[in-house]
């Protein structure tokens, strides 16, 4: 009978050991990218304070921050709550140690968030999230974008999801093209309707378009804009075709332009594509986001962005940056669906030896046995339960792939066999 | 002009880049030693229920629990709060998953509890504890126990703090002393006095038992049962020279011999010590604590011990355990005082190359190189600043140990050099 309910609560991942040792591989894979890359860790407080976390959230987000307080506390009082992503603290952190920064400073954060949206499957109240960013001070080199994309390409690579497709485009791109067709004060409307374009049918957008009552003949260049995507080349011309001008445009046009060039290089997975714009996000320059071809029906499993200043809310500095994330909980629950963890715990087995001494009066030696192999590097259990040894063995069957029993003649000869487990 | 206070709140450890290197490496040797110890990692939720949390709490510890609310909610509706410790969600994750879970059952756990502590310094509201448990169901062999604090014992050597000392004690043996002076129903006052004994003048603790209306003699017995400490063998002679009989003395003072029997036999860090007791926490067998001999003014590094029941509030079942915990944050401060976090860090560039492009023109070539070295497994990052060639390698020499200069005639060739920075 319990007592309690002892179930996790929903919206949070809680997985088992062998489950645990994919998740922690996969998480290993993406830091050991990220730190190749020479981004450098870093990890703030998951606590912070409420006006921190507050001065730049907004409407939805700030309905979803969790405030912390002590018994008998109200939220209205409490002045701390719990990070929402990586990028406000980040913020935070680079005025409160700009002095001790070197710049560009390339930084990693992994760790979990917290949001408290309704769980859904595969949308958590506190995930993990795997970061990069690379801040300028008063400046950026456009080419950082190509560095963060192709570090998270990299990270995806490790992964195992190879296969996968960047959709790159450049905000000053749509910025110039509502700039030619005078249409800048309907910006973010418009930009909302471009970024939900690929969820409904092509006649819901030109719908939505014409209830800003634009001109058809507007509507019909923005919705040939969103159709424009593919590979370097045939992108430039198409874009070309449009016919627009402006100085803005033609800015945007050109980072793509070196962009892709450079990213092509390295792999065919990058194209680029005017239906990505990021949502309602910061960004001001190059947008991205990634998907895997063979699953679209799951959406972008990350993404990112340049943005033209990280700290305007906390400092009168100005730090341009580019940066992109990795949403590992829900890519996780997205390969489980796939089958893929099941595959991995399946195969693998979490230890390498299993020492068992048959009795009592072998526990010492078996302990030392046990250090020997784990200075040889490997994973090491003994076995010191009082069960039978028939029951040891099956225990240390099922977790290890070798075992050596130890009774009183190994003792006192100091030798003994492995014991290979074949499944 | 900051508009908004940027620092991290007090009681958290937000570190700079290069201390993050020191604390990362740490934590790292730490889930090695853990790992190579057959001990398997779980993370459960940083939030749980409030019943769950709060089954186990009570007095102090209750009005340290941070709950988690949205705004607009008040603390006492609030249904969740942030863990405190690791035992307690362990606890429920346990009865949660037995049946897909081995016993016994080894797990670690390496992540940041909260608690609404006063912060002072070395103390944190957000800190990291590395748990290792392990857990049987109905029984677990004693000797488990010599297991978990030769685990602990190796992670303290593996930073470097081969000198500590573990001082264990068991207890039964006071259970058994108070037992045979009849002086149960004080044990818990007794308990505390023992327990604060160090830190006070023996006079003190005299007259707190004095206080408790204890007989002359009993006094006597206790102060010098506290006195009572070494290796075993002579550990061993004192206890006996006590004189106390009983069952549960006896049980006690054979468990202690067996498990100082089997740690002596690996390092000469193992001690008995009776004035370990370990406060008012659930154990009922082995407690230890870990101490610097050099810095005793810091107080227990570390310690742990075995408790009857894991799961009593949570199931009907009986799991008894034994575990041991390093509080990493804490170290970690211990560590930054006594000079060896800035030692490492003064050592240490955080990247092994740095790829430096002219211009514009070399960038591409620069990201292939750097991807050919980070393949060899080297740390490389590639500076990208519009800046003046002397001011990248001004960058490149304070991050990296070694770089590339690559100009117009490097592309044409295919061939660079490479350059030493000596510090």
């Amino acid at each position: 009978m319990k007592k309690i309910n002892t179930s996790p609560l929903s919206g949070t991942l809680e997985l088992l050991p062998r489950q645990q040792l994919v998740f922690d591989d996969y998480k290993r894979k993406i830091e050991e990218v990220y730190k190749h890359h020479g981004f450098l860790r870093i990890e703030t407080p998951t606590i912070d304070r409420a006006e921190v976390l507050f001065a730049k959230a907004g409407g939805e987000t700030e309905k979803q921050i969790y405030r912390i307080v002590k018994t008998e506390e109200t939220a209205d009082g409490a002045n701390e709550a719990l990070r929402f992503d990586h990028t406000v603290p980040l913020a935070r952190y680079t005025v409160e140690h700009e002095n001790e920064l070197d710049f560009p400073f390339k930084v990693s954060q992994v760790a979990r968030n917290y949001r408290g949206e309704r769980a859904q499957k595969g949308r958590y109240r506190e995930f993990y999230q795997c970061d990069i960013d690379i801040i300028g001070r008063d400046s950026l080199a456009e080419d950082y974008d190509a560095e963060v994309i192709l570090t998270l390409s990299e990270a995806y690579n490790a992964l195992g999801l190879a296969e996968k497709i960047v959709r790159i485009s450049n905000r000053k791109i749509l910025a110039g093209l509502l700039e030619a067709l005078n249409l800048q004060e309907k910006g973010t409307e418009i930009l909302r309707i471009i970024d939900r374009s690929e969820k409904v049918t092509p006649e819901k957008t030109r719908g939505c378009l014409e209830d800003l009552a634009i001109e058809p003949a507007k509507i019909e260049k923005i919705l040939d804009f969103c159709e424009i995507n593919g590979p370097r080349k045939e992108l430039m011309q198409r874009l070309q075709a449009l016919g627009v001008s402006g100085e803005k445009f033609e800015t945007g046009v050109a980072e793509l332009d070196r962009l892709l060039k450079i990213l092509e290089s390295f792999d065919s997975c990058f194209r680029g594509d005017m239906r990505i714009v990021r949502g309602l996000d910061y960004y001001t320059g190059t947008v991205f986001e990634t998907f895997l071809p063979a699953h679209r029906e799951i959406g972008s499993i990350g993404g990112g962005g340049r943005y033209e200043n990280l700290v305007g809310l906390y400092s009168d500095k100005t730090m341009p940056g580019v940066g992109g994330s990795i949403g590992l909980s829900r890519l996780f629950y997205v390969l489980g669906e796939l089958g893929k963890v099941e595959q991995t715990t399946a195969q693998q087995k979490p230890l390498d030896l299993a020492i068992v001494p048959v009795s009592e009066a072998e526990v010492a030696f078996a302990l030392k046995v046990a250090q020997d192999y784990r200075q040889k590097g490997q994973i090491v259990d003994v076995v010191l339960t009082e069960k039978k040894l028939a029951n040891k063995l099956k225990y240390a069957a099922k977790l290890a792939r070798q075992a050596i029993v130890l009774g009183e003649a190994e003792v006192k000869t100091g030798e003994f066999q492995i014991k290979e487990f074949l499944d």
